[in-house]
């Protein structure tokens, strides 16, 4: 069902807008016309507007915005990233369904997604809020051969792949805020969260979830959020695709993460240094046990973020709040 | 239930083998004399060999060796670990259990204990034997304030502990294999597993599973162990009480980690050491990517092993097989 409804969106898109006749879908997909009356009807309950005139066959008039997996997977072209997804339409959260899948032995690149979420969770499980049909909310099983200490310069990766996304599909460059959190115009518009299930010196498996404000409206957040956060719709100023823009992610996460198999945390530190709006500032970094007030230099070669306190003393932060 | 069994046996434990008036014990346990048939049943169902004298009371004649809740919990005297104990005659693995109940937020100190494995394991998710009724199989659930990358010091206390405890209830000191298997005259003798599950900088939870080959005969071991496996008992050449040694492990555990919060890696270092059987040695370790033969040096003052080979250029070591 899927796969069909993937095609038959393709030859739709191919076509862009012009009318398609019902023999040449038949064809093109190698099933009945019954069979494409059944894949058409599913689209138009998914939210696409169809026109079927006769003598012409059928034709796109519009489409919903949707995060299905025919639409994450339809051209997709990973090579493992979202081979396999599972999307809901409302989930309690996607970091927690993906976290079962993974103890169930669900293969690396397996993808949960999700329209919306009951209890979304962020950082230190802080509350992420989730509407209906406007973000991105989905969690990514990974099962990279690391040691719990490299994950950190995960989380890093992770955040240059959801910035570059973003830069792609919006033409917005967003700023990394130390470890990963995404701003525009100092609102946050992403949360990342890696978690993992380890041995003391290997990685079982990573999950990484991630929550992007895609097309909420000012007036969708809750008052307590509309100072500090944004999404990309109201920067934008028009509204973004989402599917479009989770397809961008997987393949720029794949790309970076066989880099840094390959060449290791150097590409992926310029990389992340590049969008950083850390570096260069003197900031305030709460830790588990103590404040530090320093300026930001870099990250050390594994990963750490390095701060200068006023007397010239280097302090590595694993750890911290920062503002 | 379990509260009155452990005063009882406690009560048995203080006569040494005298009778018990049935009078004096329902003055201890607050009960009527028919609850106090009812409870010595019970520790007679599990194995106890309790005479019953009219007009002299009770007698503890014989105790078997187990590992229940309340042999575990009678007389413990530790802050939190081991406050909450799951007993199972048999389970699939303690690790896989500690893991659901972590997962369903049970407390700090939670132990899971078997008296048989049927697919123990140990780290890589290699196999550990785990027959009925000779060993110690069991998994642990701490919530230390840790980054991941701290987990691997914790791995080493976990040995240091395990270490003492078996030479408090038998006199033998085991050495301790980097990063901590237990050998006594060359032959494993216990198996260590840390687990976690983690935020990138945060650790949720911790399962230290701990495998202690006690009571086995030379016999008792599959061929394939007989090489290169031992048994307190086997060296000893008597039977260990195995409720004791839990016991002790849990007291010794707690001490070390309070240490280590307070004081951090050092004291533990330079216990680790006193027993390690790797330092001084020239040994082949394969990591993940390499071969790497060099003289053991130490542990560096964060608890990675640090191998100079025969250029004398230093090696950090944070996980391989050695030998």
């Amino acid at each position: 069902m899927y796969s069909n409804k993937q095609t038959l969106l393709s030859l739709f898109q191919e076509k862009q807008g012009t009318f398609l006749s019902g023999q040449a879908i038949a064809d093109n997909l190698g099933c009945s016309r019954t069979a494409i009356w059944k894949y058409i009807d599913s689209l138009k309950k998914d939210g696409y507007e169809i026109e079927a005139v006769r003598n012409k066959g059928y034709r796109l008039v519009d489409q919903p915005n949707l995060v299905k997996e025919y639409e994450i997977q339809r051209d997709l072209h990973t090579k493992t990233l979202g081979k396999k997804v599972y999307y809901h339409d409302t989930v309690t959260s996607t970091q927690k369904i993906a976290h079962e899948l993974a103890g169930q032995g669900a293969q690396e690149g397996t993808l949960v997604i999700a329209d919306q979420q009951e209890s979304g969770r962020g950082r230190m499980d802080r509350q992420w809020y989730s509407p209906k049909g406007t973000g991105v909310w989905m969690s990514l099983i990974l099962r990279p051969k690391l040691l719990p200490t490299q994950t950190p310069q995960f989380t890093l990766l992770t955040a240059v792949a959801v910035a570059q996304s973003i830069e792609e599909v919006t033409g917005i460059t967003p700023d990394i805020k130390w470890p990963n959190d995404l701003l525009i115009r100092g609102k946050k518009c992403t949360g990342i969260l890696t978690e993992l299930q380890a041995e003391a010196d290997q990685v079982r498996y990573m999950i990484i979830g991630i929550g992007i404000n895609v097309n909420q409206d000012a007036s969708d957040f809750p008052e307590e959020l509309q100072e500090i956060a944004t999404s990309l719709k109201m920067v934008k100023k028009q509204e973004i695709p989402r599917a479009k823009l989770v397809q961008e992610i997987l393949r720029r996460l794949e790309k970076l993460y066989d880099l840094y198999i390959q060449l290791g945390f150097e590409p992926i530190k310029l990389l992340w240094e590049s969008y950083s709006t850390t570096i260069g500032k003197t900031i305030n970094a709460r830790t588990m046990n103590r404040n530090i007030v320093g300026k930001a230099i870099g990250l050390s070669h594994d990963g750490v973020l390095l701060l200068e306190d006023e007397e010239g003393v280097q302090h590595r932060i694993y750890s911290a709040d920062i503002s």
